[in-house]
């Protein structure tokens, strides 16, 4: 039998009330970190033994971390009935749901959570004449989310996204995936071919070079999708039929000096690390293009982390995708995308940050300035972008004046513990 | 029902006779070729409907295209017993047995094979002074079997790699998988998050540039290894039990720009596009290191093959890896590569060829200057080893006189069909 050294941290500030056990494998460099919940009375025993086996702990079920460090960021334009199946994953998380469209339609959240709701009229009396950086009609708006919440990470979900399921059948808790991704180092500089080298029961292969083995900070963590799989109109409207049933068990680093398409439907990232990158652009109503407000900002993002020395990961959690939307309705949206982006790829691939920015927002206004030059021969459209893009950088320096560094006893013990 | 269109090729020249029936649904673009062995006598009634269903399709059990365009290399310094596992899947092709030691003694190769075997009296008298370039007492010596090959495409094993089994307990055609994983294209300049856009059931995702799309002709496919891990001996102390058991149901591209540890254990390349990269350095008797055999490979090939636009795949196939090496004896065969690499990495990351390279073999000579020059200082043996590079260009060259763009019927359809 495993013994174990397990410390008990009781933090009754928030609602349900949670207890968190950390225990530690004497014989591995990996914690494991159990939290589970108690219904308002503290009906189990505190006299819980110290040594407890590892098989006992391998049955308790396992709940996020970081509480008290993590907002959920939900973009909808209807009720949230969707809640009630991330009910188990998502209760102890606070929320921030960004209400896209008529300001004047009440949004129902299901009973229990804890959140906040922003609408156009909250992000035209927040930001003023600011506001006009922030899409309406389109889920591009949930960078508004990004920008009010006030901690370290940031959890963004659409409401069209269901709990999926792993192979052997059990509900998979997206949430805890993204957090073991973000609080884990990533590998950009080198290819691992057995990839996540700090999952368990993994590591880095022969010829991996041993300098490079301590990896960077996770800055993204962007997961999959079941069934729906996250296709353009124009393959849409070719395969409409195609299901992703595909459950590939890995995450991985996406390696320095590659762009990726990030996707916002099942994203996470550190917002300290990056938060004011994560711009989805000018989207929707108004605007030429659709539809691109992810790949807008996942671009931005990863050219950022690779002059940043930053890690972006993908693979692992998947979400289940529920409904396919309209291809004709996209192919409107997208089509002027598909052919710009043929330019803004080379743009990205080939960009060069200069030496003196050494923070994101520096980072990021300096790309501005580089999609003006760049891109604005592409069309006026992008001129403009590159004005939201600075007014975003405006906002974001104005509503989080300084960033801050401290994060909880949880966090810290994760940040210390989780890394090899 | 689906009706598919059936085309009947009976190749005779090998042994078992093999019929080989490929057919093409007619509403999609992927031909599904299926061969069968008969015993000796065509007991099988060739008035087979041209018309079979879909369903009865999926049942007959598929075994390997590209027999006669395929060569499997081992090297080895023991009887090959290992081969009756394989048997179901290897006896279509011709083997080349590299014979690594003591060339007096007998290795014994089960029935039914078609083989040829070297030892090193035979790479004396083939290649005469120029076997120096071929490493002794170490499995580097299987390129030799590569320079000797007339086939379009290797294959290589190691004689301690079994059959594995998939998830669903199904033995697993490494060959197979190879073989489609070189036949489609790779995706180097941009990540596909669903990797590969080929399989069935996959495609590029939203974001993804369509002129980007076509791919490049894949030049290698790097399989893994479940069981024993291929770690470095350091590793191999520290994590003495570690297995690996987690099936990653995915192939992807090794985007350009970026390294990774290629393993030899189980590979399978396009000798036509990159054989003279393939060479597997200087190692074992008379020189000062071991075990960096393959990486030296991959590095080479890899930095080739990001200049002349082609592809590197990298994840299934997985061959179940039966026996750890011994950490203490690969700790004296690894330590200078521990250290050298940590300046080879970063040579190789910066290594820049001249537009002048355009064939792999002006590519190869260009390199090897460049290792002279820049890794000289490091330790001569490396001025040693850029000799090698050299004389092995010679050797290849000398076996090799030119090209031979032909394929076979097999691949040839292949090779237009299997693309999107």
């Amino acid at each position: 039998m495993m013994h174990s050294n397990v410390s008990l941290f009781i933090n009754s500030t928030i609602h349900p009330f949670t207890l968190t056990i950390i225990y530690q494998r004497l014989n591995t460099d990996h914690p494991r970190t159990f939290k589970f919940q108690l219904e308002t009375s503290l009906s189990l025993s505190l006299s819980l033994s110290l040594s407890l086996s590892l098989s006992l702990m391998a049955s308790i079920p396992s709940t996020p971390l970081l509480a008290n460090e993590l907002d959920i960021v939900i973009p909808t334009i209807s009720n949230l009935d969707f809640l009630e199946m991330w009910r188990p994953f998502f209760q102890p998380y606070h929320l921030i749901i960004v209400q896209d469209g008529d300001p004047t339609k009440t949004i129902r959240v299901p009973e229990g959570f804890d959140y906040e709701l922003h609408n156009r009229n909250h992000v035209e009396s927040l930001l003023g004449k600011r506001a006009s950086c922030i899409s309406f009609k389109d889920s591009a708006c949930r960078c508004y989310g990004f920008l009010v919440s006030k901690k370290k990470y940031i959890y963004t979900i659409d409401d069209d996204c269901f709990v999926a399921k792993n192979p052997t059948g059990e509900d998979i808790n997206a949430l805890e995936q993204h957090i073991k991704n973000l609080l884990t180092p990533s590998t950009p500089h080198f290819f691992n071919t057995l990839y996540d080298p700090y999952r368990d029961g993994a590591d880095f292969v022969r010829g991996y070079p041993f300098s490079l083995r301590e990896g960077v900070p996770t800055a993204v963590s962007h997961g999959l999708w079941l069934n729906i799989p996250d296709y353009d109109a124009p393959t849409q409207l070719v395969k409409p039929h195609e299901r992703n049933t595909r459950y590939v068990d890995a995450v991985m680093t996406v390696p320095k000096g590659t762009l990726f398409p990030m996707c916002g439907m099942n994203l996470a990232f550190d917002r300290e690390l990056v938060g004011p990158a994560m711009y989805f652009g000018l989207m929707g109503h108004g605007q030429p293009i659709g539809r691109y407000d992810d790949m807008w900002a996942g671009w931005c993002v990863k050219v950022i982390c690779d002059h940043l020395n930053l890690g972006v990961k993908t693979g692992l959690p998947y979400i289940w995708h529920s409904k396919a939307s309209n291809p004709f309705v996209n192919l409107k949206k997208e089509y002027k995308g598909i052919f710009w982006q043929e330019e803004i790829i080379p743009f990205f691939q080939s960009v060069v940050l200069p030496k003196e920015c050494t923070t994101v927002q520096k980072c990021y206004l300096a790309l501005a300035e580089k999609v003006k030059e760049k891109l604005g021969s592409v069309d006026p459209y992008f001129a403009k972008l590159a004005e939201g893009m600075t007014t975003w950088i405006e906002a974001w320096d104005a509503h989080n004046p300084s960033s801050d560094a401290t994060g909880s006893l949880a966090n810290g013990l994760a940040k210390v513990n989780l890394g090899k």
